[in-house]
């Protein structure tokens, strides 16, 4: 695996070449693909324990931990989130499905049990705070899970109708599911690669943002996202996909509702 | 490295043991610790390279990558960071700055290049997609480092003043610092370690969330915080810190008025 294979570019591949050879933390990063097609074989709980002790060794913002995970393994409790989250049919499939939650609710009890309001919960930043120490965890547990010979994939839709999974998974107040994540083994015959990104030009930087320089890498990335897209299947290039995604709210599955619901959940983010 | 480490709790190391011997991911992300004294020697242009593919590397949502990463070298700059984010030091002594940006610019150029109104960009479900997406790749560059002998350590300060943030690098309309990451080779002689975390059985929960048996783990951790805190030096059990922490707009450095400031930066987040 090199770099340059993350990038689809002969280009990045003459440029790069096999950086650091014989790290397996990079080989299996630069490797990285969603997996939507699982096989019968079941995850251990051994494998579940080590994907939370990895989620848990990520950091996380002044050690507040300010995440949860529930893990979901009941076939019809998977159909019933399967349905809530736009019909995905691989968290059915999927042995595990681990329902990441942006979680204040442990500090907000806690701060019960001590008799001491949290004022700070009630802000966007501590919001925030949930949503990014969740996704630390749960990169942590993607990349432990390939390492283990598994494959993932993140399911956002999870946010389309977050009242009603609340109340699948009895989450309390001020917890809010932030993503899923369908855990099991690939299925080789999946028709599907590694996905191009674009190119580092356009994403990196240096000591001030350069939107024109940035934006000049696109026209290449959209030529090369169009084939990799027509080889798996999938209309369009970048932008067009991109155009199509954030259109509004018809675009959005529901998500645009997503501050009343947040301040439903206990979350009111001001 | 045993999982068991991670939690200082030798119940935990008898029933875990030594999962997954000669995972180099695994035992990476176990050892994880956040480094805040580096030493002298530079971080490369390869290493960066290197960084930012695995944190490419990582899922993003719908493929958007709504995320951009400035990297800051210039010594100048990096202590007008430090000053801006809390007056915190290891910014300035760390070779290398890394500020990641939730980066709602880069689509929102292209819909005005295309002509398209990109409505979806106007609500928290976007935002919340572009800080998540910059969490998943900063994590995986995290890792990277960590395999490469580098340390790193994540500044959430960095969102204590985002529009002067915003203005020192330059960033466009309909961006934000998410976080920054220092990062740099560390120094043996830093009085630091791996910090415990909660209990597996308080942060997992199996079909349903089960706030009296997840809480129940928290009077153990805060003996075993409590013991590591005072062998570096820091105040504290779990508990006290968390209360402390989430008091109120006080203890939030400015960070209480965020929701202003996204609005100001072009992210409205409705």
């Amino acid at each position: 695996m090199t770099i340059a294979f993350r990038y689809a570019d002969p280009v990045a591949e003459l440029a790069l070449g096999d950086l650091a050879p014989g790290n397996d933390v990079l080989a299996t990063q630069l490797a990285h693909r969603s997996v939507r097609r699982f096989t019968d074989r079941d995850v251990t709980e051994a494998e579940l324990t080590a994907l939370v002790a990895a989620a848990q060794s990520a950091p996380t913002s002044s050690n507040l931990q300010a995440w949860s995970v529930v893990a979901v393994r009941d076939p019809a409790r998977r159909a019933r989130l399967a349905a809530l989250a736009g019909g995905q049919g691989f968290i059915e499939q999927a042995p595990l499905f681990l329902v990441w939650v942006a979680d204040l609710g442990r500090a907000r009890r806690l701060g019960a049990r001590s008799g001491v309001d949290l004022a700070a919960t009630e802000y966007v930043e501590t919001t925030l705070i949930g949503f990014i120490d969740a996704a630390l965890a749960a990169q942590n547990a993607v990349v432990a899970a390939e390492s283990l010979g598994l494959g993932t994939v993140f399911v956002g839709a999870i946010r389309n109708r977050p009242l009603d999974v609340a109340a699948e998974l009895g989450l309390p107040d001020h917890t809010v599911a932030a993503f899923g994540l369908a855990v099991g083994a690939p299925d080789p015959a999946e028709n599907a690669g590694i996905k191009p990104r674009l190119p580092q030009s356009a994403v990196v930087h240096r000591e001030q943002y350069d939107a024109p320089a940035a934006d000049a890498a696109i026209p290449a990335y959209d030529e090369r996202l169009a084939a990799y897209n027509e080889r798996h299947g999938l209309p369009g290039d970048w932008s067009s996909r991109v155009l199509a995604r954030l259109a509004g709210t018809s675009s959005m599955a529901g998500r645009h509702t997503l501050r009343d619901a947040l301040a439903e959940r206990g979350l009111p983010s001001r």
